[in-house]
C-alpha cells in the first residue's frame, strides 16, 4: 500500500517540555525572562490545541523581528489605572501578551467590583492567537471580549486597495457543564497564518478569499501573499466589523493602526506593531442569576438543533488528546526548535 | 412614456409632526405617555432616515401586540444601579426603549467616570432599528456598542432548525469631520423586515439568505415567512456572533432567548421579549488622545482606498433631506396613520 502523502517522522512532546523549549529559544533571542515565560505558554497552548497556524510555525517571525530589532524583547509594559473601569498599558514597543499579563490582575478586580472592565493596550506587537487572550477570563466565570489590528492586508468592502487588517474578534464565555464557549475569528474572509500555511503545502484556496497584486479574484494563496490581499468576510458587514476592529484596538488605545506603520525601515520586521482592546465583564451582575446555566441552556439547544460543534470544541479536544499523549511534532520541526533554543 | 410602476400619490410631513402623530397612535392604542414619546420619536426617525424596515412599515406589528396584551405599553422600568460601571434594568414586560430612556442618564455618568459602563435590559420588547439606540452616545463623544436578541428565525451554521433571532449586532463612534459612524447590521443574512417589504412588494430575494419549511434554500420571501427560516451571514462567523448576542443580549441580562417564550398564547403578539445590552466607553481615556480625530484620520484612508460610503452615510443624507423637505409618505399610507390616531 502506498499513502499519497510522504511518511512523516514525528516525535511527541509533553506541553511542559515544550513551554520549556520556547523559553530558552526566547530567552537565546534576546527576550527578557517575564517575555520568554508568557510566550512560551502562549506558543505552546496554540500548538498543543491544533491551532497550528498560531503555533511554533511563528517561531520564525518572531525571531526574525527580534533580530531585526523592530520589536523590544526586554520592554517593560507600564499599566495605568484610569477608572473604576478602565485600564491602560502602554506595551513599551514590546509584545502584547506580557503587557496584558502585568494588567491582567487589576482589570479582574475592576471587573468584579465595576462589573465591567475595559483594558487598553498600546505600542504592542501582537502575532498569537487571539482566543489564548480571552479563554482564561471565562474559567474564572467571566465574560471577555477581545479585537486586536494587524497590518494592512484586506481590502475593505466595495474599495480598491487593501487598508484593514485581518482585524479579529475574540469571544469567552462560561458555562455550567463543559469548557467554555470560546470564538476567535479573523474579520477577513480567511486568516493570514491558514493563507501562508496553504503556500507552504501548495494547496489552493476555496474562491472569494483573496485578490492578487492587479486587485483581481484568486484561488492562489502565493498570489495573495505577493502583492495581493484578503476580503473581508460576510460582504459589507464583515468590513464594518473589521472598521470597528481599527476604531477599537487603535483609535481607542492610541495604537496605530494597521495602515500606520512602516515595517519597511526594518528588514525581517513582521510583526504588526499596532494596539489590542479587551472587555471583561462580570456576568452574573446582569440579573442575579447564574449566567453559566444560561449558556450551558443555549449549547443543550445548539445541540438540539443540530448544530454538532460549539466554537472551541475542536480545540478543546485536541487538548484533551495533546495533555494525555504528547503534542505531536515532526522530528525535523523538533530538531530546529532545539537548534534554536542552543543558538 | 409609461413607467414599470404605477405612480404612488404621495405627501411630505414634518419630522416633528409625524413624531407628533405616531405619539397619538402610540396613546391613543394604551400606552403611557413616557412610552408613547419614545417609541413615537424612534419610529418617525427610523422613517426620516430611510430605515422603512423599521419606519411606519412596523405600527401595525406594534399596535398588534399591544391589543394582544402581549407587551405592557404602561410598563414602568425598574433602574438598578449594581455597580460603578453596570446599570441593569427590568423593563417590566414593555418595551426597550423606554427602559434605555430611563437608564440613559446614569448610564452616561458610570462611562464618563469609570471609563466604561453596561446596560443590561431584561424584560423588554424591542422592535426597532438598534442604530438610534447608540447614535445618540457618540453625538456625545462616546462610543457605543449594543446587541438585541429576537426570536427563534435563524439556524445556526451547520445545524437543521431555527433557533437564534436576527440578532442584531450596533456600534457607534464619534468622528472630527463628520456625523458618527454607526452601522446595525443583522446576524442573518437578511433582516426579518426587510423579507417581509420583499414579500410586500412581490420581489425574489438573492440566494443564500434562507430556507423554505422544509429546509431547503429558497429565493421566496413568502416561503421564508411561511415556516421557512433565514440563514447567518458569512457561514460560521456570522451563526457565532448570532450566539454571541444571545449570550449578552439574554443570558447576561435576564432576559428570554430568541427560543425563550410562546407567543401563541396571546393571538396578534408580533414583538420578541427578550434582553438587550449596551456597553458604553469613555474613549479618550484610552491613550488621552482625542478619539475623534483618529477616526476621522481612519474615515479618510478608507475613502483614500476607494471606499466611497461610510456605514451610516446613507441614512444621513436621507435626514437631511427629509429635513428640508419633508418625510415623503403615501397618502394611503397617510390617511391610515391618521385614522389610527383618532380611532
Amino acid at each position: 500500500m502506498s499513502s499519497p502523502r510522504d511518511p512523516v517522522d514525528t516525535q511527541t512532546i509533553s506541553f511542559s517540555d515544550l513551554t520549556e523549549l520556547l523559553r530558552q529559544i526566547f530567552m537565546r533571542h534576546g527576550t527578557s525572562a517575564e517575555v520568554a515565560a508568557v510566550l512560551a505558554e502562549n506558543c505552546a497552548s496554540a500548538e498543543r490545541d491544533g491551532s497550528h497556524s498560531h503555533g511554533i510555525f511563528r517561531i520564525k517571525g518572531y525571531l526574525s523581528s527580534l533580530a531585526a530589532g523592530w520589536v523590544d524583547g526586554q520592554a517593560v509594559p507600564k499599566v495605568e489605572d484610569v477608572g473604576a473601569g478602565f485600564v491602560r498599558v502602554d506595551a513599551g514597543g514590546g509584545f502584547a501578551q506580557p503587557a496584558m499579563q502585568a494588567a491582567k490582575a487589576l482589570l479582574i478586580e475592576k471587573a468584579r467590583t465595576a462589573g465591567i472592565a475595559i483594558l487598553a493596550i498600546r505600542n504592542s506587537h501582537h502575532f498569537a492567537a487571539l482566543w489564548p487572550d480571552v479563554e482564561p477570563f471565562a474559567q474564572e466565570g467571566l465574560v471577555a471580549l477581545s479585537v486586536v489590528n494587524s497590518m494592512t492586508c484586506v481590502v475593505p468592502h466595495d474599495a480598491q486597495k487593501p487598508l484593514f487588517g485581518t482585524n479579529p474578534i475574540a469571544f469567552a464565555a462560561p458555562r455550567a457543564g463543559g469548557q467554555p464557549i470560546v470564538f476567535d475569528m479573523a474579520t477577513s474572509a480567511i486568516a493570514h497564518g491558514d493563507v501562508q500555511i496553504a503556500a507552504r503545502e501548495g494547496r489552493l484556496l476555496p474562491p472569494g478569499m483573496g485578490v492578487d497584486r492587479a486587485g483581481h479574484p484568486t484561488e492562489d494563496p502565493k498570489a495573495i501573499l505577493d502583492g495581493g490581499a484578503l476580503l473581508p468576510f460576510g460582504g459589507y458587514k464583515g468590513s464594518a466589523l473589521s472598521m470597528m476592529v481599527e476604531l477599537l484596538s487603535a483609535a481607542l488605545t492610541g495604537g496605530n493602526f494597521s495602515f500606520g506603520f512602516d515595517m519597511s525601515t526594518k528588514p525581517g520586521a513582521q510583526t504588526p506593531w499596532t494596539g489590542q482592546m479587551i472587555i471583561v465583564i462580570d456576568p452574573d451582575k446582569g440579573s442575579g442569576h447564574a449566567f453559566a446555566e444560561r449558556s450551558e441552556e443555549l449549547v443543550r439547544q445548539m445541540h438540539g438543533v443540530g448544530q454538532q460543534r460549539m466554537p472551541g470544541d475542536r480545540r478543546y479536544r485536541q487538548r484533551e488528546q495533546s495533555l494525555a499523549e504528547g503534542i505531536v511534532l515532526s522530528t525535523d520541526d523538533l530538531n530546529r526548535l532545539k537548534a534554536l533554543a542552543s543558538a
